[in-house]
Parts: C-alpha cells; structure tokens; sequence
C-alpha cells in the first residue's frame, strides 16, 4: 500500500499503517498481518452478536453515567450498522487468531469507534472522540465480552433458525406418519424380516426422535442464557461498575427477546465453555437422530428394482453423469454429510473445552466457530429435506405388500398359541424349503388352516395383542 | 470336554452341549464358542439390571395372569439371585457379540430358567417345568428387554453412584473454596500474569462446573427413565399383553425407587439410542470439566521450587522410581485419564448411535458398556480426587503472596483514573527495565505516590468497584 | 487385615502393611488403595512386556558388570515367571493411576524383587539382597521404562495377533471374490441400482481394503518399534550408563524376534506419544475398513425375503428370543461394535497425545489399555468374522440373477451409441411406465432390437468395453 | 430472476432458466436451489485439480481418437481456465450436495462445455458443439472423476504447502535446539521439577515431533497418489476405454508433476476412501505434535513474573482490551485452536469413512473438504508458528539459571553413590524445612562436601554419565 491508500493508526506497540478507507485501527491490522491461516473469517452471527454485545454495553454504560450520550449515541448507532450488515467486510479476521477473541473484540471496538468518530468529527477511524477501548469497551473485557458474544450468537441462532428448522422437519414427518398410518408392511431388525408395523408407525418413530431432539436443545439453553458480562479480566468485575453486570443483561435480553441473565459464577463463565460443550452435545445428539432418519429413508427408498424399494423419493435431479435416468437419495446424503461434519465439530468444541486454563479457555474462537457452524447446517439441511425430501416422499403400496406377504417372520403370531420352538420350525421349513408359512405350517401340522387363517393377521400384528392373553 | 461333564441343551438350530455344572442353555454357549473376541463381559451394572427386569416382568405377568404363581415365584426367585450377584460365573458372554444384546438376553433367561428348574424340579438347566422362552422371556422380546436393561442400568449407576460421587466432589471443592476466600493471588489468563482474584473465587468456578454437571445429568435422567419394555419384537407389541407395558413399568419403579415409565414411542425406543447418545453427551461434558479442574490443579500444585507452586497437594506416595523424593499430582493424572477415556467413549457411542438400522440399532452392547463405563470411572475417580486430594490441598501462602506483589498486571487498577494508554506505557516501562509498576508510574509522571498507593490496592481489585465510576 | 496376614514394607514416604503372601511392596500397596477407579487392570500383554523389560535390562546390566551375576539372575528367573504368565495376579494395579505408570512400574519392580529375594533368602518381599530400584530399576526410571513397554506389548500384539487375523481374513475375502468371479450382479451406488459388475469384484475390493490395512500397520510400526529406554527421567539418561541404551534394544530385538532399537530421541519418546498415535491412527483406519466390510456384508445378506438376499450367510445361532427361524449377521454386527470402539479408542489416544506437558507425557496408561485394547478386539474379531462368516458365506446365484435382469441402469451400455440424453430417456420411460429396458428402448424407436440385444449384455459391463471407442 | 437475464438450459429431467451470464447448465442451477444449506463452498483446491482432471482426460481421450483435435483443444483451454482461477465465480456449489459429487463434477462439465462453446460457437453455455457428458465427462463418471479430483487436490496441497510449511517450521525449531544447546535448565516432569537438560535438548524434542511429521505424511502419500479414474460408475470401467485409465494417469502426473498411478482396485477406490482416511489419520498425529509443541511454548514462556518464564516470545500485538501492557502467546493459541479443528475433522473423516454404502461412499464432498482445510490449516499456521514465534524466541537465562539452582531434584546424581532410599531422604529433608539440597545432605551427613561438590553437577546431569558405573 501506498502512504496515499493508509493512515496511522497506534496502540500499546506503537504505530501501524491502515488502509485508509477502512474503519478499523491498530489492533485488526496487526491481526490481519499476523495471523495468514486459512480463510475462515469469524461467522456472521457472531458479528452480529458483537453488534448487539457493544450496543447493550454502550446503553448500560449511558444508564450508569458512564458514558455522556453523545458518545453513547454515536456508539449506538455504529453498532446498529453492525448489527445490521452494513459493516461486514470491516470484519476481515480469521477464528485463527488469539484464543481469547480480543483480537475480534477489539476489532469490533475499532470499527464502532471508527465509525462514530467519522459520524461525530467526520474523520474515520481513530481514538477520539470515541475511543476504543476506554468509551466501547467500557466496563468490558475481551475476556467476558467474547464469551458473551458466543452466548449470543449461539442463542439466538438456536432459537430462531434451529428450532424452527426441527419443527418444519418434525411437522412434516408427523403428517406422513398420519397419513400412512394405515399401510401395514415389513418390519426389519439386524436388517433381517421381522414382524410387522405400520409405515406410520415407522415414520412416527423419526418423528418422535425429531421432536425429542427439540427438546434437548431447550434444556440446553439455560446455560447458554448465562452471560460472562460483568466479569471483565479474569472474572472479578475489576473496572466495571456494580451494576453493569445485570443492567447490560437487561439491555441484551431486551435487545434480542431472549431472557438473558449474568452467569451466576463470571469465574466459570471465563475459564470454561462447559455451557457451549454442553450445547455441542445436544446438537451432536440431534445430528445423531438425523442421520439415522437419514439413512432409513435411503434404505427403504433404495432400488428402483434391485432395494427395499418401499418409498418413492422426489426425484430432484439427474443422478448420475454417466448412468442415464438414475435418481439418488440426495437430500439424504446432504443431511447425513451434515451429521458427519456436527459430530467433527462435536470432537472440535470437546477437545478445546477441556484444554483450558485457569481463569481463561483460550479455544473461544475455534469453539465459536464449530458451534454456529453446526446449528447453521443442522437447520439448513433439516429444513432442505423437508422440504425437498420428506414432503414429497410416498410408499411404493405394491411393493410394501408383497413383501409383507412373502415374510416368514409372520410366525411369530402362533408363539402364544403352539410355542417359540413350534414356530421356530415352521419357519425354518419354510425357509429351507422356499414354502409359504402357511404350508410349512400345515404340513407340520402344527396347526390347522383355519387356525393359521385366524392367527396369522399382519393387521392385527401391529399392536399388543389381547389374543395374547 | 468329555460328556460326562457335560449335559446337552437344544434350541431352534440343534443340540448343543453345555458344561453340567452351568445353569446356561444351549444359545449362551454356542454364544460362547462362536464370539471368542476380547475378553469384555458385560458390565455387573448390565447383569443387575437383568436380574431386575426379569424379575418385574415376571411379577407383571404374574399380575396379567400370564404365568401361573408357581412358576412366577421360581423365576423371581432365580432373579432375585441375579440382583444379589449370586450366579455372576453364569454370565460369561463378552460385550462383542450380536448387536441386539439376544444372546445376553437369552443368557438371563436360560440361567433363570435353569436355576428356576432346579428349585422346581431339582435338576440343572432344560426348559421344563420353567421354559426360558415361554416363560421367563414371557411378554419380551431381546429388542425391548435389552434396552429396557441398558436404561434400568445407566439410571441406577447414575443416581446410586455417580451423582453421590460429583456432590462429594462438590462439598470438598465449596468447603476449600470457602476457607481459600480471603487469599488474594495473581490470576493468570492466557498463562500469563493477570489482574488478581481470590483463592476461594479460582475454586468456587471449578465447585460451579460440577455443580452445574450434576444438573446436566439430571437434565440427562428424564429420556433414560422411559423404558422400551412393552415394544417387543419391532416396537408394536406383539405377543406382549395391552398391559404388560405400563404394569412392567411400574413394578420396575417399585424395585429401583426410580420413576421409570413405559417409552412414548417404543418404536423410537428400539431403533435408536439417542436417550443414551444425550446421556453420553452429559458425561461427556463432565469429562471436560474435570480434566479442566484436574489440569489446573496440576498447575497450581506445580513446584515445587520452578512451578508455580501456589497450592501444595497431598503427598500419597512417592512419584518417582529414580528421582528421590518426588511427589506427583497422581490423583490428577487418574482424573485426566478418565476424561480422555469417557470422551473416547462418547465418540464410540455417538458412532454406534448415528449408525442404526430400521426398527433396530445393534449396536446396543457396545453402547452399554461405553456409557457404564463411563459413569463408573468417572465415579470412582471424583470420590478418589475429592478425597486423596481436593480434601488436603492447600494454599502456599508466601508463593502466593510473592507472586501477587510482584505482577505487572494490577496496572489495570489505573485505566479508570488515566486511561488504558497511558497504563500501558507504565506497564511496559516496568517490564523492559525490570521495575515495580510503582517505580515506572512514578518515573512517567502519570500518578503521584499517593494516587498509585490508594489505587492500585489489590485487595480492592477482586470484585468490582464502586470507584471504577 | 489382620498384621498376621500382613508384613511391612517401606519407601521413602514410611511404612506400609502389605499382604503377606504377596510379593509387591509398599509402593504397589499404596496405589491400590489410593486409586479405588474402575476395574481396568493393566492389559495381560502390558504385563508380559513388563517381564521382557526387566529381563533385557537386567542382562545389560549384568553384561556392563552393574548387577553381579547372582543378582541378575535372580531377577532375570523372576522376570521369566512374569514374563510366563505365572505372576498375573501379583499385578494388581488399575489402569487409573499415575500417569507416567510409574506405580505399575514399581510394581513390577517390587515382584520381581520380592520373588527374586524369595528364590535367594527364602523370604518373600523386601528390599534386599534384591532391590527394586537400585537393581530391579538399574539404569532405568519408569519415564523410560514404562514407555519401553507399551511399544513392545504394542509391537508384539500386532506383529503376533492383528496382522495373523488380518492375513486370515484376508486370505478368506480373496478365495471367495475368487470364487465367485464369474457371477454377475447389479451394482449399486447411493443404494440405487447401478450398472453391473461380479460378486468377485465386489468382494474383491473388501479383500483389498484389508490388505492394504495390512500394509498401514506395517507401516506404523517402525516409530513404534523405537524405544524410550536409555532416556531414564527426563530424556538425558541420567544414572544409565552409556552403553546400556543400545545393549538394552539389542537384549529386547533378541527377546522378542522384533527389531527393536533405541530411539533417535529420548526426549521426544518420554514427552510424546506420537508413534502410538500413529499407530492407533492405522488401527482407525483398519476398523473404518472393516466396518464397510461388515456392512456391506449385512446389507448383501439382508432378507431373507425382503431385503437384498444377494449373500445366505452362515446360520451360527438363533437371532431372536421371540420371532423363530430368525437368524441374523451376528458376527458382522459384533465387528461393527468393535470398529465403534476401535474409533472412540482412537478419540481417547488423540486426546491424550495431545495434552502432554513439557517432558513427560502423563497419559501413558490410558494410551496403552485403549492402543491394545483396538489391537486386541480387531484381531480377534477379524479372525472370527473370517471363521464364523466369511468362510460360510455363498451367493443366493436365483436372486441375483433375477435382480440384474430386472435393472434400468444396463442402459448405460447405450450412452456410447446413442448419448446420454436418449438413454436417460429409455431409462425414464421404462422406470415411469414399469416396461422392460428393450420395451421402453424399442417403443421410443432409438435402437433396434438387434441392436439392443447386442449392445446391452450385463456380462460386457464388468470390465472397460474396447466397444466403448 | 427476468428471462431476460436468464438462458434456459435442460438434463434428462426437463428445463431449467439459469442465469444468462453464467455458464454453468441445468444440473448446476437445480443444485443451487435445492441445496440451500450453509455457505461452505467447495474448497478452492478442489476446484483446480477439476481443471486438472478434465483436461488430463481431454488429453487421453483425444490421444485415443474419443475427441477431435478441436473439441479437445476448446476443453483443455477452458479447463485451463479453471486451473488459472479465473472460473471461480462459476463454481458456486456447497459441499452438503449428493454424496458422490457428481453435482459438482456436472458443474465442471457443464462450465467448461459453456466456456469451450463459446469459444468455438461464440455462445455461452449449451451442449454443442461440446458436451458436457458426451465431451468433457468422456470415458468418465463422477464416481470416478470426483475421487480422483480429491486425491489430486490432497496430494497437491500435501506436497506443496504442508511438507514445506512443516520443513520450515522444522528448520526453525532446529536452529534453536542448536542455539541453546549449551543451556543447562530443570526438567519437568508431571509438571514437577525433574533433573535437568539443556534448552536445546527440549526443544530438539519438538524438532523430532515436526521431522516425524513429515515422514508421516511422505508414508500416507502413496495410496493418496492412486487413483480412481478409468473405474466409471462402479469400477468396471464400463464405457472407458481400455487404455483411458493408464492414459489419464500419465496425463495427470505430467500435468502435476506427482506420480500419480491408476488405483490397482478402482472397485476399492470408489466404495471407500480408506486412502483419504489413512491421509487423515496422519494429519491428526501432526496436529497431536503441534499442540503438545505450541502447549509447551507457551508454558516456558507463562509469566512474565508469576509464570515459568524461561521463555521469551515475540510481542507481536497488545494482548487485553482491558488489562494495559499484557502481551500473550497468540501465535501458539492460533495453532492450539488449528489442532482442535483437525482433530474435529479427522473424526469427520472417521465417521464418513466408515458409513459408505457397496459400489459407492457418498459422503465423499465433506471428507474432500475437511481433509483440504486440515491441510490448509495445519500449513498456514505451522509456518505463521515459525516465523511469528520461534523465529524470534529467546531465553530467560537469569530465570532459567535461578529454577535450575534451586531444584531439589538434582538430589537424582547421588543415587548411584548413595542408594536412592537415603538420597530421597535428603530431597525430602530439604523439602519441608525449606533448605537447599547441600545443606540437606551436609546435615544427614551421608555425603560430605567435597562428594556434594563433586557428584552434583547440573551441567553433567544432561547425558549417561559414565561415572554411574
């Protein structure tokens, strides 16, 4: 760069060059040089949330006299513009930096102030009249205002895009299992013929694994509403007013309709990230759930002629570049690459969670990261095969019933009528000798045929069975 | 083995012949002979709990009229015997064998069957008067018994051992963080010097995170409490009575004292794990804590001449097999090592969850043996580090003294009266030319003697303040 | 105890009450009643490469004249006892203690005193003529002997366990994709029929995917067949003479058959774990493998009349404590379950690879049990899936013929006549329209029937087409 | 969109209005809109090796008479084109597509046919006169095209960036081993002080770590450079020419200046990615190096005044928002947090690895992507390590000097004069009652002076000493 394209901008070291059109200071620069790894810029919630973060701080500090309103103000309004995606390329650091976030913390101070100064002085950037740290930072750390950042922008992301996403899916697998309540087919265990279900009662079961996962991550919350504001350095408050703590708590939880609250042990909430492992688990268990729906909806949906073949999928695009008419399961395979990835970011947020130290968990970035990561796929992808897949999905009925009447596992009925090791037998024959049940039955004679006839009821083997008394 | 030892047992393949003296039948030991891998049975905790759910079911069946007095009383009899871990020898059968957990299953069933014959009929083993299948296995199938098991067990281990474990650990953590309250030190983030906090507050963030682990079990508890038993063979019921499920359920509470209930969707209850994957989640999370807490102790108690030395752990036993006189943060170490274990046993079980097939996931032993694992060694290992070392650890108090006057960092005691710059230049004035930070407050002209000693107070910077406005 | 049960033993913290018929001293009593965690005793082969340890130090010692003659023979019959197994229950000690093993060093240190001591003075225990540390431990600390050991119990286990079981399933796979090479099949990919290819083929990549897991682990074992020993507390070799190192290896390359050699760098083989890390990186891989075997194997053998029923796998036992006549994959599925903790293994010996400190890695236990824990299961159940499923595996030769004729995507064979777009539209026509490939093909007019019949022959398709130019 | 903006292209399922500037067709616009999940786009190094591998097959094909000479010759500007990045834009695809990437692999054909189009007919876009299937996809599909892709962006990214970044970090750490060779400092073991080494031998360690990496790497680069091509859909190579595989292997190395090789089971190549995982597992042991080395680094140099501080690290930027002065160990957190992402990733890889189905893995996009960006990463940051860190590391030596006098593990050189038992006693002497080793041992009087003297001698405390015979 040209001394044309820059200006000088300082701090605790001393003097740096920054490109000229830019609102950040000293601190992003050196990052920015510093700090060449990978291109994995901080995400995007947590930019917003860092918006968020400064404006409750800025509106806390003016309530306590701490700021005059003129500087509140301009902070205020440079943090809307935050909050609002207008500053979005002032945010140019990478999760690969200091392990405390400071670095993006005072990225977020340079550029409010930078953009309040240009607002009250008109000139961009620099420390006056808004300085960085002494008027944004107010009563703040890096140490608590990134956790609290993550808090955030983990919260909010939960609550309006994840659940949501989860019940969209939940919905519109519960209106299949209504739907094919009545369609009596196949059951399979060690993927082996078993007895009977309903494909309702297949489906309900998915369901159900989506709606139980709603409420993991609920009851994960709690935690994550906890905020470290108020701890500052290493969790003591030093240099923050008594009730900044529980003023900025109220303001942010105004701010983002979430009821936000001081963590009850700001020590806790600087040297652990317990609450966002804890988060990563319900998230890990989720994609858990999602992969096995997953991957039941390619089996059963496997063929056209040589699977399972019982569920038609929407047919969304070619499927191969060589196979000419092959359509794929590829809603399937989009959501079970997801849990793939959660359950890496699983292993990320747990590793770095228990690699801390003391009054500090430097991993905050990389766990940031691998946290708003996974709740953004899990909701995408869920939202994307509900849509694209399960709405569209129907039972091949031909097939479902042809296979549930070639099925030996049928025996399974006269148990409480001839006994297992009767039953056994039959179904051996049966299986041996490539008989139906009903003649391996009779010819053992084990039973009669009207016997077999009044016993042997797929429909009827669908739910405990008052014949079994 | 010649056949004098031996008697011969059949099932639905043939005879078999299994050792005289053994109350198995013919599916364990063919079990037996065709799983010759490791040597990992399955856990006590797992053959309890079979003993238990044999016992309730039989009691249920009794109650339904589905087994006569007699042959109920035989079988709770031989249960009871199970629970009280009088036929241990008889469960031989390791983790690595079908994924169902069947051949367990029919292990608990022929063992209670045989011993049940044998009160009733004085002779070993066979299928009369008491029949393993018929009557013992009466209502069941292995796919909802077994995990009707893994439940029964992982909610007894949690609730009889590991909770108790994690609350003494907390009372030991809370008492020595009381008595450490009026100790002020040095705080370090980053591992470098930080602004100061007390002894009691750097303890009471580690009393929080397992005070806050106990409330992620028992967040954990609700889906382990609900029971797949009702569900038999694919979820539906069949064969089992209309109210043999929420009659075994309650029996099931009535003998553990815990509030199990029948599984809202047993088909969800069979082919999934997730209850267990959320359970693993939690452990997990307290596995993070842990190693946390144990690492820092092992900082804290490093020394104990060139560590940091500031807290001085009991001496249990020499630590070294060439360097005399050496003392080791043992109980430390055995924590971190659990932590590693369990989260490599969360790893297994989120694998093993993510992995089902259909209306079954056979993945169902080696997800009972990570996840009892996992609570039993992180159990143990509480109990252990609370008593042989969080109860005599104690303060080094000249250390800590000595390393709290020497610190740079209660510079940040001034940035309220002259700003972070200017406090920045007395701290680096300090750190380059190896001065107090009085002598380089003093030497920059930027407080007076007076100023510097009535701020900069570390005793004063532990909590927030009222001066900081 | 009663002290009649009981004598005393001492180190350097005082005096200790040990069970009288026991050979271990105090340090061996202390660690069992400290560390009360689990049940986990070291691994049996951690034991034998104890024995092996001992005995190769002691003949370099006895040959640079540091033990005479009567000494180290003493220790060297008690080594061999070790070594023999006839001392399994003198090793005590869980896998939850110190983390360097320095406890379940000693212990070996104190038995084979305690029996060389007997064998010369007729006392059991004690200290003397036969010291633990001054001639049991000569030249050695546990920093490098413990170390030692793990790499030799690992070297010896897969040199002498996995690789036999992998060559034996190896050996299985390729005499069956042998076999049958001439049986052709529908392929399929994302679980949708594809075009075709032989069940030797298929089977064959299975074969090669173990034999290329072979080659991994041969790999890995150079950096584990370096040894620590020589490097004694800290890497220098403080206390060893200077020759003892090399004569060490060359004793335990003699002992063992492998060729062992002193590592280029003691300090990295005490601070790290590395190579173990490797290794269990191999063993990851050889367990991805194996579980996409064992998959694919079930997913073949699925049915037996609604599922794939392209493989009848062996019938070992009965598959179900309800449904009879069911048989399942049972070994498939117990390979399944040992890849998932084969894989969380993985997870624990990454964790603890990577949180060493400084100059000694204080893991070791943990990465030894889960390293030969992985070793362990892989081989043995290799070996039993090879035995109980592979060698018994045959083609349902009627299903799969009649699965192939049935298929859409033969078509393929027409992309080079005619492109793509037109057999994506016989492809589509016949799926939609339930026709045969030669109905739809012939119906749209784009080929003859001569053509046709020419062009799509499924025993053309398993292998490039000189057509194709 | 308008249609004036738009073009309308088609794929076998029917039309599709694509943006008239783009020149990607039907298969690539479906997949944007039906795969609405994250922002992750398919990693710039993938993207080139699809240059790449299009024209290393354009090259084969028109070698073997598949394409005209003006056909091929607009294919291989184009895929140039891509190599050059000047295609970017064209490529905007995420990664949560179908599982094998033919989404991606039609984007690649479907851009380069638009972009050689143009060139040869001057219109944008289209199928003629080139094909993206019959032309550009020629002897190809994507389940082999796309494993081939991802073997030549890992291979090319392991050999150009990693390798380098690693030697140069090597080189760095070697130069320091070197340097402080002659600086005799304590040892630390289990955090506690130990007997001594020099500065140099600890971190020659690291050194070692870093030159072990790299042979691992070198040994995981073999099965990486087979690849799939010439297998087509499901390894047959069905309409491939015979000659097509061998040929585009020569191309590729040629056009890399790897020695790439034809897969010797391109069954194998397609239905796992054992080869990718192997890759993986190698990238993980590295990332356990580099954050057992970083972990170190910034535990030498924790201080300045209540920390170890023996090392002093660059101060590249302020380290606190809050706390004036402060300067932390960032580079090692940016590295420490890097590990954490790989190590997350490789479990990722694991979990994909293991889950693919008979002829086809697909969760092939999210191993390509975690395997790229843990190379990437692991490059980027090892280099940024070396030079913003170790580069400029100095010693403390008044620090080190002061630890190293006062360690009371020095007491380690008597054992070989005096037994261990009494040489603990004298450590231990001096422990409680605060005295230096001498006087200890001057006070039991089991040495005198002069032997004190003589046998204490740091500096002969940093190898086997040959007094110990």
């Amino acid at each position: 760069m040209s001394t044309a394209d820059t200006r000088i901008e300082t701090d605790s070291l001393g003097e740096v060059a920054v490109p000229a059109q830019r609102y950040w200071g000293a601190q992003t620069q050196r990052s920015l040089e510093n700090f060449r790894i990978g291109g994995e810029r901080m995400p995007a919630a947590l930019v917003t949330a860092l918006g968020i973060q400064k404006k409750a701080a800025a509106q806390a500090n003016h309530a306590l006299s701490l700021l005059p309103a003129e500087i509140a103000d301009a902070v205020i309004r440079a943090a809307d513009e935050v909050i609002d995606g207008k500053l979005t390329d002032e945010f140019p650091l990478v999760v690969w930096q200091t392990g405390s976030g400071t670095q993006t913390n005072m990225n977020a101070n340079e550029v409010i102030a930078g953009r309040a100064n240009e607002m009250l002085a008109g000139k961009r950037g620099g420390k006056s009249p808004v300085h960085p740290n002494d008027h944004v930072n107010r009563c703040q750390s890096s140490n608590d205002s990134f956790p609290t950042v993550m808090h955030i922008a983990a919260a909010r992301e939960v609550t309006s895009r994840l659940l949501p996403a989860l019940r969209e899916l939940h919905t519109a697998l519960a209106a299949k299992a209504k739907a094919f309540a009545g369609i009596v087919k196949i059951g399979r265990t060690h993927l082996q013929d078993a007895t009977p279900l309903t494909l309702g009662q297949e489906i309900g079961a998915w369901a159900r694994q989506v709606q139980n996962g709603i409420a993991r991550l609920e009851a994960a919350l709690p935690h994550v509403l906890e905020l470290a504001q108020g701890g500052t350095a290493v969790g003591t408050g030093l240099n923050a007013h008594p009730r900044f703590a529980a003023l900025f708590a109220e303001k942010a939880a105004t701010l983002t309709g979430l009821p936000f609250r001081t963590a009850p042990d700001t020590f806790e909430a600087l040297g652990s990230h317990d609450a966002l492992v804890e988060l990563s688990g319900a998230l890990n268990t989720v994609a858990v759930s999602l992969h096995k729906i997953a991957n039941d909806v390619r089996l059963l949906g496997s063929g056209p002629r040589a699977g399972l073949g019982e569920l038609l999928l929407p047919e969304n695009e070619p499927g191969s570049s060589i196979m000419p008419g092959k359509v794929n399961p590829t809603q399937a395979e989009a959501l079970t690459m997801v849990a793939a990835r959660v359950i890496g970011n699983h292993a990320t947020v747990t590793f770095a969670g228990a690699s801390g130290h003391l009054q500090l968990n430097v991993y905050k970035p990389v766990i940031a990261d691998a946290v708003l990561q996974s709740i953004r796929l899990l909701a995408d992808s869920a939202e994307s095969f509900a849509r694209h897949c399960i709405a569209g999905m129907e039972p091949n009925r031909a097939r479902i019933a042809e296979q549930l009447e070639r099925s030996l596992m049928l025996v399974t009925a006269l148990n409480p009528h001839i006994g297992y090791d009767k039953a056994a037998k039959i179904a051996r024959k049966a299986h041996l000798e490539g008989l139906s049940l009903r003649e391996a039955a009779l010819a053992l004679g084990f039973v009669t045929a009207e016997q077999f006839d009044a016993w042997v009821r797929p429909e009827h083997m669908t739910a405990p069975d008052t014949g079994a008394t």
